[in-house]
């Protein structure tokens, strides 16, 4: 096959990707600009098949003990098998025995600078496909998935089968639309005339996308796809190759991940090595490493903050740093007219995923004098009373009990749960009842604990690796805002939440929200927890605050991955007649 | 008047203003879309009135020897009248003996963070009105800010009519529209309904714009206004109070900006400290200062490279710095179908302004065994006097050459020039003509100087502040491009000039222009030249190279100044439908 015809051939082939995703995203585009309810991954398990869940059982059963190949160049050595040499644990207790292929940055960097060249001249449209392709493989084994993110950050199974699998799809898919919209802004071509004394200064002009140098996706462990997906596909999309550094504890979800990535590549006629994946060893330190090399233009990162910091602090001039740091997310319940579903929504954002999520709160600010209710004047302490006996409710239910708990990943978050509910860290208000997995008898299940803690205490301002809620009574809504704000400030913060029933409490919270970079989730008494994000509707961070240095809403996402250069040509009045004559009758991407 | 008149009466006012400028922002932001020719303000000279040259004249000779007053918080003390005290002189020859108010940046700064608190929460169209106003009354005084342009930057009058007034109001306007454009890319509110099994969970949404706080703005010597303007009115528009720091040598534009900008917001019952200007005492170092402080959050910069390098190494977390440093712009001459006109081009923008523009080439790579043209084969050392030639002429016609030209500035223009003349930085191929500067006898006027220099010559590398063509024979196109590559890559560069009649090299030297993030000029033969930027269509930066470390092409010029954060609300189905309906007939904005 010659080059023009293996180039008439890949073109061919996207093209065809372009016809059955080229909907997708446009209503991607349209969500992402009205900001009304969109999804583009079904959210129920049960709508995949009846035998997905079996299937998926299997398929991750052949995964365990086994080698992940993944063919990438400069393969030097294997991480894992053995906890040892890497190898990951499940949270609910047995080893996966999988060891991957180690690469050396030396020879992998330069064969993916390499691998991007073709990519990065595709336009934005039939990139886009390809990214949607991806995630079309990835999303028809969401079971699977699902249970790679349950056996590794500990996630329970409806936790790991949205946020471990179809949101972080959307995730994907989101910004693979924001950097689509961001990329089609300028005209490809463009005739120019300006009117001079003499007749017109005539001249074509030609905008291209200038895609940045490779992107590397640093991940996180809460929440590995999840947190990923963003930068991965955003950085694909733009016209980069991306290298995913998994965190050590948390490889085969994103191993998963880049092995359908490389498929779907391959399958197309474009080279795999524009996704690779950089699993590290023990001690490696892999992500420094990489983060400071030439040929990174992109670090997204994902996890505690002294390293995000480091990393904004380190990298060659050149390189942008992403960071999603640790955040403290506070409540405040000042009043309620639905005071039974309020109580339930709280009693179940407590406990749903032991509160590990960058979203979830940990401290409650309440009036000291107790609050207002369509039930009457409830005290303080009747409130955490009903709120420990609704955590009681839903951790009773035996097995369920243990899925919507999920299992704490490591030695630290245990200690960290023992050390609040010994009373270490201030008065236990309630302790949710004792909870074992009927499976895994070897999974850390912790229910949530409340301590009492006084106002501006320093736990108030850590993030706490487990499901504690600290709760702060105050003398006022005026004075927990203070508070709320001066530890997003310094400790960083994604969302507050608020329960109120008067109006200026409302007011003042939205403006303590929006000082402080937070967003705000009021009243909520229904199935959606402050902790949850719509995707294609809400925004993630703000940049305002240490918990993140962007913000789904800020524009930076996307563009800080391309630039565009401009060639313009002096051309006479009819050739540029012939020229615009020719980009009317262009077939126009969708 | 009570407070709640007082806000009455201040958003009728801007109301006016809206319905005033609407139509030009929606203009602007339709160009900044099709990128076809538009342009805000009129650049004939002439259209401005019988007298307005005249009355400019008289009301910049009522501006010498004066106080600048400005009336603004914390005036410590006094930058000028006498240079030694930090007043300015005029390039063409004498002191202006202007004196400015020095700011104490304790007291000015917390003013300015409170002065922008009204300013912040009004809506963005509001807030781009009020900007198009403070351009429109720039504009009426383009004639006088063009003096002041010449006065302190040494610009000619064409020069400083455009670069100094007209095209910088330009370049301020597209940077309003460019924020106006991102601030309004969501809803303001949206009814977001998520179908659920018991029916739909339904949310009341709201995004506000929450912009950065103060802009910082660094201006340089070389054009002031054209410089300062995009991040000034990028700032002011998205929200935040505006510091602009101006160049030692060149206060007296942006003192007038300043001053113009603050009688608009307080006419409209705004607070003028949202636009402050810091003009300097000798050695006080005060950009250091001011950029390091808590309250900045965008810093704009034009200058050399180390300062702007410093900025980028030492402002705190969550400043961002954007900068322009210095350029090495190059042309490649390979073949031309118009010999003469590409040659009369060449000579016009070596001369206009003493190449000292940043999109001035510096560095002619021509083959050294000449190019092929219309007029038959010319070898290099025809090319060369030829294009001396041309720029002899130019320069022939008495008074016109010194507006051509402008003033050097200072001494180290002048013995850059001198060493350049001399023969000590290589062979001297063709020298301007001498040229004295009429009514300024003082005046540094210096015509271009050709000098012949070796591939891969240190001087290719440096940013020369005077007019001086670097010759350089080369191999080929193909060597000429891996230069042009290199030295865009170590020093920077904005623009790359080609002449050919060779589509292969048209390609060659797109793709090159592509890797080393500079716009191309292809063929420019008439009236348009290649250190010409088109507002509203052209790209000026690309962020890929160091240059600068944003672009024009990239949201981020816009997006960085300010976040979205976002409040939701459960509520029942009904009220979602009375919501929908309120904004259904609620006023749009234009």
């Amino acid at each position: 096959m010659s080059e023009s015809t293996a180039a008439y051939t890949l073109e061919n082939g996207l093209r065809e990707l372009l016809d059955r995703h080229g909907s997708l995203l446009r209503e991607a585009l349209s969500a992402l600009s009205t900001r009304v309810y969109w999804a583009a991954y079904e959210e129920d398990r049960d709508s995949y098949g009846p035998d997905a869940a079996a299937r998926a059982a299997d398929a991750f059963r052949g995964l365990l003990g086994q080698h992940f190949a993944l063919d990438q160049p400069g393969e030097d050595g294997m991480v894992g098998p053995d906890p040892e040499s890497g190898g990951e644990t499940s949270p609910f207790g047995f080893p996966l025995r999988i060891s991957y292929p180690h690469a050396d940055p030396d020879v992998l960097l330069p064969a993916m600078v390499e691998a991007a060249r073709p990519w990065a001249v595709l336009s934005p449209w039939l990139r886009a496909a390809v990214c949607a392709e991806i995630l079309a493989r990835i999303n028809a084994r969401s079971h699977e998935i699902a249970l790679t993110a349950t056996h590794t950050s500990g996630q329970g199974e409806l936790m790991a089968f949205h946020a471990g699998a179809v949101h972080a799809q959307d995730r994907g898919l989101e910004a693979v639309a924001q950097v689509l919209g961001e990329q089609t802004r300028l005209p490809e071509r463009v005739v120019w005339r300006k009117p001079t004394a003499a007749g017109e200064e005539v001249q074509v002009k030609e905008f291209t996308v200038v895609p940045r140098e490779v992107g590397l996706v640093v991940a996180g462990r809460v929440v590995p796809a999840w947190s990923a997906y963003p930068g991965l596909f955003a950085s694909l999309a733009a016209g980069s190759a991306v290298l995913v550094k998994p965190h050590p504890d948390a490889v085969l979800p994103l191993a998963l991940t880049v092995r359908i990535a490389r498929g779907v590549l391959r399958e197309y006629g474009l080279c795999p090595d524009t996704v690779c994946l950089a699993p590290e060893l023990p001690g490696e330190g892999l992500a420094r490493d990489l983060a400071l090399r030439p040929g990174v233009g992109v670090v997204d990162y994902t996890g505690s903050a002294p390293f995000g910091t480091w990393l904004e602090e380190n990298v060659r001039p050149g390189t942008t740093v992403l960071a999603s740091n640790g955040a403290v997310n506070s409540v405040l319940v000042d009043s309620t007219d639905d005071y039974r579903g309020m109580v339930a929504n709280l009693a179940f954002t407590l406990a749903l995923y032991s509160g590990r999520l960058c979203t979830a709160p940990q401290n409650l600010f309440v009036p000291e004098r107790g609050i207002d209710t369509d039930e009457g004047h409830k005290d303080l302490s009747t409130l955490v009373t009903d709120l420990g006996a609704e955590v009681a409710v839903l951790l009773g239910r035996g097995g369920e009990a243990a899925e919507l708990l999920g299992a704490l990943p490591d030695a630290e978050s245990v200690r960290a749960w023992e050390e609040a509910a010994s009373g270490r860290m201030g008065e236990v208000l309630f302790t949710g009842p004792e909870t074992t997995h009927p499976d895994h008898r070897g999974a850390a299940v912790r229910p949530p604990v409340a301590v009492l803690v006084a106002p501006g205490s320093p736990p108030l301002y850590r993030e706490h690796p487990a499901p504690i809620l600290f709760v702060v009574p105050v003398l006022s809504a005026e004075v927990a805002l203070e508070s709320v704000q001066d530890i997003a400030l310094t400790s960083g913060s994604f969302v507050l939440g608020v329960h109120t029933a008067r109006e200026g409490v409302e007011r003042e919270a939205e403006a303590a929200a929006r000082a402080c970079g937070v967003g705000v989730s009021l009243n909520l008494t229904g199935s959606w927890l402050m902790t949850q994000s719509s995707v294609f509707s809400d925004l993630h961070g703000s940049g305002l605050n240490p918990a993140s240095n962007f913000g789904g809403s800020r524009g930076v996402f996307a563009t800080t991955r391309f630039s565009v250069t401009g060639v313009r040509r002096s051309v006479g009045s009819a050739e540029a007649d012939q020229v615009v004559a020719a980009d009317d009758v262009q077939e126009l991407h969708p």
